[in-house]
């Protein structure tokens, strides 16, 4: 390419715009990109995010510059991005002169977990998110989507010998002052639910959660009256939205339910 | 099974909750069920919809029933559902006692066009939604997806010789007082557009599509100011959202924007 | 556009190729279309299908005429695609000069079914499919996704209490000589499990099912094998494929198990 | 249940089955797991994969034993699993006491890119997977999913100005004597569409895959048949399957060819 032709090379984005419209967000969905977390038994993990990113588009101009997300995104993918989420929004804010930045990135995050009775370990997958925004102040929500085993009271309730059980995913995102880890979450919905599940359990170790289970039975409903009822308990908790859904294995239908704070 | 034993089996999710917590939405996901739909073209259509149905549940009740809501499902099925959300939802509500009721329902709608040089006609599917809660008031939005192709302003600029081009969804949800077709959406949609799409188009055709969409570049931007503009000069429309998801053909991430009334 | 260039517009694919190439499958895929089916209750049945049309390339011909696979569906959804199939597939082989041509046809398929105890009735959806191919003979396979409850024999055993049981899909694929029923080959699975399920169940029929479960524990393994000697004593049957995937309650990966004859 | 119960864990997948049915595939699906892959430019790249495993199960054992495919996974990601398949494979053999073992593994894969015209650098994705097989010998397939743009040469015959283009998947899987890294399929990919994309481009760039593309037209077809003349002269490969997936911009179904060796 000669410097000539570079200089022709007209900026169409950056014309003015008549419409007087500004757009809430524009940017980037589905970029695939790796990235290092803050672990908490491990001190780092590797992992692959999906991320979107935006801005609000000022009513002046016609577009935005979508090369700059990635460009920003690869200066900052190297200087750990995950702990500086203010900072590469701020970067994105500045440099596409926007009034407000949002990033959303999710990611399988590894746990490794002792089975319950014959303590050999392995690893269980946990989809995690944070979604941040830089508008006037910086606002952050991480979440986890915990699998687990829930048991219908109800069904125990009405049998003799059984109870219908199923997996179900509890979902928590949560704003708050100081630091949580993503680890809290995850024990915390672990802890809330009939019974956690594992990767690998041998015959000792089912017997443990078939049991456990069993000895307690617990609704959609009860799972997430429990978690917000220790979410309020929790200082450093701003706002929470917990969700809890069994993939029914009498129906194929889900039951779910849902409270925000 | 004996009446003797009928009265025994308890009703746990009529139990008591002493944690004093209202449950903002407690319900069934992700059930199939065929439906029929008011078509301005032909009257009615059969489709098939997946549904979500929600009531908040008291602090004071353990659980809901959630048999209840396939019970009022195929009631309501019977006699056109579509047509009688607000009964349906006031239904929901008396049946399990609540405070609000919810409903979300997503179905394919197909729509007979012809292509635009050959007038031969075949049938584009969009998906559709419907929204609907009932608390003190009931409240509906309705929802499009359309598939359109967008050609970009800046490549076409850039090159001497064509510009990149893509299959795009324009997402458009509207609240409104009155009548509001699906179809009316779908127009404004694919009126907003580098050229909208077909499903059987044959070289004429090809022709016609590949010149209209180069005469037409849009950004994602573009869509979604467009669109505020005309839903705006809309005296039915009280509240729209409005997005547009391009699947770039030279990355593997997607472009995006959105605005929100 | 002139009349004189409209007159020029060239075939491209059927231009003459000399890679000496035949190309396996050429064709269309994701076209969305209702059809209706034959019921065995009902006698027909409004549904969506999912298509994919190809055809085998000549190594002679650059590329097939893919609007013709829409025109011809067009053509045939008018008139019954499903009861056509073998003529559906010769219109296509005829219309493109193709040695070979081939359909798939995904589809949801609804089943009223009556609880155990209560009798009251709903609707159970069923993933559906056909694939067929006509080359020098027609070929058809037929199959089902059914959902189902199964619970785990190991499990019971190691517990004084309960079992863990989940949500798990059954597919049968089968090619057959005389009449096959979508119904038949869902009631082979639904009688091959450790409980069916249901849309709707009121206490007494949860009961039933949860008791049921209980009495009726297998594996994933137990299943292809029950299927395996119920297809193999039915004498149209000339070919199948079944697989039994559990979404384990105390995991979140699955177990799976195949067997083809 | 007394210690005495405890003691007595029954082992019910050893149990002996009397049904004679060997049963083709059993084990675990939807793993997930980190793997550490070997990477041409930087000698390794960590990742996430989705792991199924399977075994052939005699027909004279009632199930396999689950967890120890797991357990075996475990060891093995210590050690480089990728590197291993055919001892993992053996291990998983032997252990289980079957005839044969499969694994599958999924995973996205990372390639830093240099834009054509700034050479400013970023990171594209790519599906990649391994199917691995030990029944008698060892079999290996590897495979690449690889999102390219690819430009309509009909659309560009009949228009004076543009034509459509798209995203479009080119996937190809070999089989192969000596070795053949992953980055080489993708090199052969990208080299046989319309042009290669790019997570980052610069207007310069972007001016370049317009041009390069709009020079380039190639039907799905193309491109299967110019990636079997490739893959024959390629004398490491044994065989091979390819297959290209066109996005199309012009409408909502998609355009495919596959051709296998």
């Amino acid at each position: 390419m000669s410097k000539v032709k570079a200089i022709e090379l007209k900026d169409i984005q950056n014309q003015t715009d008549h419409r007087r419209i500004t757009v809430d967000k524009v940017g980037v969905k589905g970029i695939h990109y790796p990235i290092i977390l803050e672990d908490r038994a491990l001190k780092t993990q590797h992992t692959i995010a999906t991320l979107n990113i935006y801005v609000e588009l000022p009513h002046s101009k016609r577009g935005t510059h979508m090369s700059r997300f990635i460009e920003i995104l690869n200066r900052f993918h190297e200087n750990n991005l995950i702990s500086q989420l203010p900072q590469f929004l701020a970067e994105i804010k500045r440099s596409l002169k926007a009034a407000a930045a949002y990033v959303d990135i999710r990611f399988p995050f590894f746990i490794r977990k002792q089975a319950p009775v014959s303590k050999i370990s392995s690893l269980v997958c946990y989809d995690c998110h944070f979604q941040a925004s830089l508008k006037d102040v910086y606002v952050l929500i991480i979440g986890v989507d915990v699998p687990v085993t829930t048991l219908c009271p109800c069904s125990k309730e009405l049998s003799a010998v059984g109870a219908h059980n199923q997996r179900s995913i509890i979902s928590i995102k949560v704003r708050y002052e100081g630091f949580v880890w993503l680890e809290e979450l995850i024990d915390l919905a672990e802890s809330t639910c009939s019974c956690e599940i594992y990767s690998l359990l041998k015959r000792c170790d089912e017997k443990y959660v078939t049991d456990k289970a069993f000895a307690n039975p617990m609704f959609v409903e009860d799972i997430v009256r429990d978690l917000t009822l220790k979410l309020k308990q929790d200082k450093r908790i701003t706002w929470f939205h917990v969700e809890s859904e069994n993939f029914e294995s009498i129906h194929s239908h889900n039951a779910y339910a849902m409270k925000q704070s």
